[in-house]
């Protein structure tokens, strides 16, 4: 079952309650699209799948194709919205299956990695799986525009994927560097997905453009997040280990700030100890502690919170153009759950 | 530089020339569309896409989507054939770099595995590149029947690779399911090569459907002959190590055969003797060429080879609603030429 983060208590905003009850239905057909979709007739395919209907998570991506048509003017949420709804979200849960193999992750969403139970070969072959039948889902749509869209953002993201293995284990990567990677592993399916949904809807190029970097802003704002509930959230909110990318001696953004507040000459001795705790030596906990600690202290993660804070507002200005719809709202304070969110 | 398996001595045959250079000529066409279209301002996706160049084969996929829209009344090879061709062989490549990965193998066609070379990592990342490469390239042909049937046989090429991966290591691999899994992870795209071809040339279901079929046999005796050139054939002609299925205890057709035409009570000694040479024991190659031995003396090796050739008859069968022209001649040759090959 998905666990969508945004959930406004309806007493609070009784305008919002018709979209949000429509977007909530949205969803459950989402799913059921997504299920159908990659039922097969060969037992293996479908334990395998079976598997990661497990690995649902928060639907940002179709919750925002199918936001995206209700604020360009859409009165419903049609079958449309909901099959490249669910194309997104297979495009993303590709790229879940085939990261945790990359990572050799162990545990996802509360439960095992396919990697993890089946062996690496199932996991990427799984992703395939997936790929392919994004793209096939999409070409049950009738808008070769749409299989372009998601054709193009997979390579992106697929460059994005090498870019950051370039990088791996690498300390000159830089802050531009890192929003390169960002932008092409994160933003730009998220972008796709609200473009999806404008475009679908008839929206003219402008609305579809603004809506798709409302999308990417807020895409790197999530990851920033994301790495934010890494080095300081608890294990129960976010539901799944923390403190793994000290532990990995990964380069997140507020180890970047970070670096380059400091003094040239404290650079090698940060380095070293992150170093120190991604070789997963004794004591390589200690030391990771040690870095958050610093990290805190510096003001670095205070300086990625303000960065992902100020890419929420960005993402906020580009939704200016549209009508004052209730979609339009939920756009907005979804945007505003992307930072505020502990998991 | 590609390969092709299909090399007709000009003086031989007169009236084949003009389609073999177009082919030529064609394929050429089909080598650059391949290369400008993974072309990245990235430089660890230049670098990786470079090396696969030297993948490049035999290119039966392509040549396939050219003769076949030649063989159905077209005069000149259209771009488009040129742009489907890429895309059939993107996903082939990208079937080959993921087989790579799963295989663990250190060589592909007389260079280095990128997985060998570059990690795991930048080769499952690299072949999830190729996909999305292969569906981008695909919705510049303006068909989204195209896009369809690719995203399709994407699925089912993926499934064949999950049966068998599901059956690796299982004895219990039965005739029936060896030729379930060769359908979906061999023959499939090799059907829909032919037919996109005939499709993008204006032919009808029935025609589309004939050729799709000669594809479909044409893959499964292409496989087969795969087989016996490892099982059979020498290295310095196949330009790659042969001898690999027994020494991994891989169940080929010659050992299904041999399996039903020996006594039940001595199944499992031969069993026994494959699991020995598949797991790599010292003496392990002693044993897998005592099983080939086996293989020639009981007969199995010819009933495979009689299997391939009546497959490749079939294919050749279903030509003869065609017109006949030069295309359709040379799809006849290289039907045959698929069971002659010794590389």
């Amino acid at each position: 079952m998905s666990q969508p983060f945004l959930d406004i208590p309806a007493e609070l905003t009784p305008q919002l309650a018709p979209v949000q009850a429509m977007l909530e239905e949205g969803l459950t057909r989402v799913e059921q699209r997504f299920d159908e979709h990659l039922a097969s007739d060969l037992l293996p395919v479908e334990r395998l799948c079976g598997h990661i209907e497990r690995y649902r998570g928060k639907m940002l991506r179709p919750s925002l194709v199918m936001l995206c048509g209700l604020a360009c003017g859409d009165t419903v949420i049609y079958d449309e919205h909901v099959t490249l709804a669910a194309v997104c979200e297979m495009v993303h849960m590709a790229t879940l299956v085939h990261d945790d193999v990359l990572d050799e992750a162990e545990n996802r969403r509360r439960g095992r990695t396919v990697n993890h139970l089946y062996g690496n070969e199932a996991a990427v072959i799984l992703g395939d799986y997936l790929i392919a039948a994004a793209y096939h889902l999409c070409t049950t749509v009738d808008s070769l525009d749409a299989a372009r869209l998601i054709g193009e953002v997979s390579m992106t993201l697929c460059g994005g994927e090498l870019l950051q293995l370039h990088y791996r284990d690498d300390f000159s990567l830089d802050e531009p560097t890192y929003f390169a990677i960002l932008e092409r592993k994160t933003a730009a399916l998220i972008g796709v997905s609200c473009r999806l949904g404008a475009q679908l809807a008839g929206a003219e190029e402008g609305t579809q453009a603004a809506l798709e970097t409302f999308g990417r802003r807020l895409g790197v704002a999530f990851q920033i997040q994301d790495d934010l509930i890494d080095l300081t959230g608890s294990e129960a909110a976010a539901g799944k280990s923390v403190g793994k990318d000290l532990e990995k001696g990964k380069l997140t953004l507020p180890v970047l700030l970070h670096l380059g507040a400091i003094e040239p000459e404290e650079r090698g001795g940060f380095l070293d100890r992150l170093g120190k705790a991604g070789r997963g030596e004794a004591g390589a906990r200690e030391v990771a502690a040690g870095l958050r600690d610093d990290l805190v202290e510096s003001g670095a993660v205070e300086a990625a919170r303000a960065k992902a804070n100020g890419l929420v507002g960005e993402a906020r200005g580009w939704l200016a153009g549209l009508a004052e719809t209730p979609a339009r709202e939920m756009l907005d304070l979804m945007a505003a759950a992307v930072v505020g969110r502990e998991f």
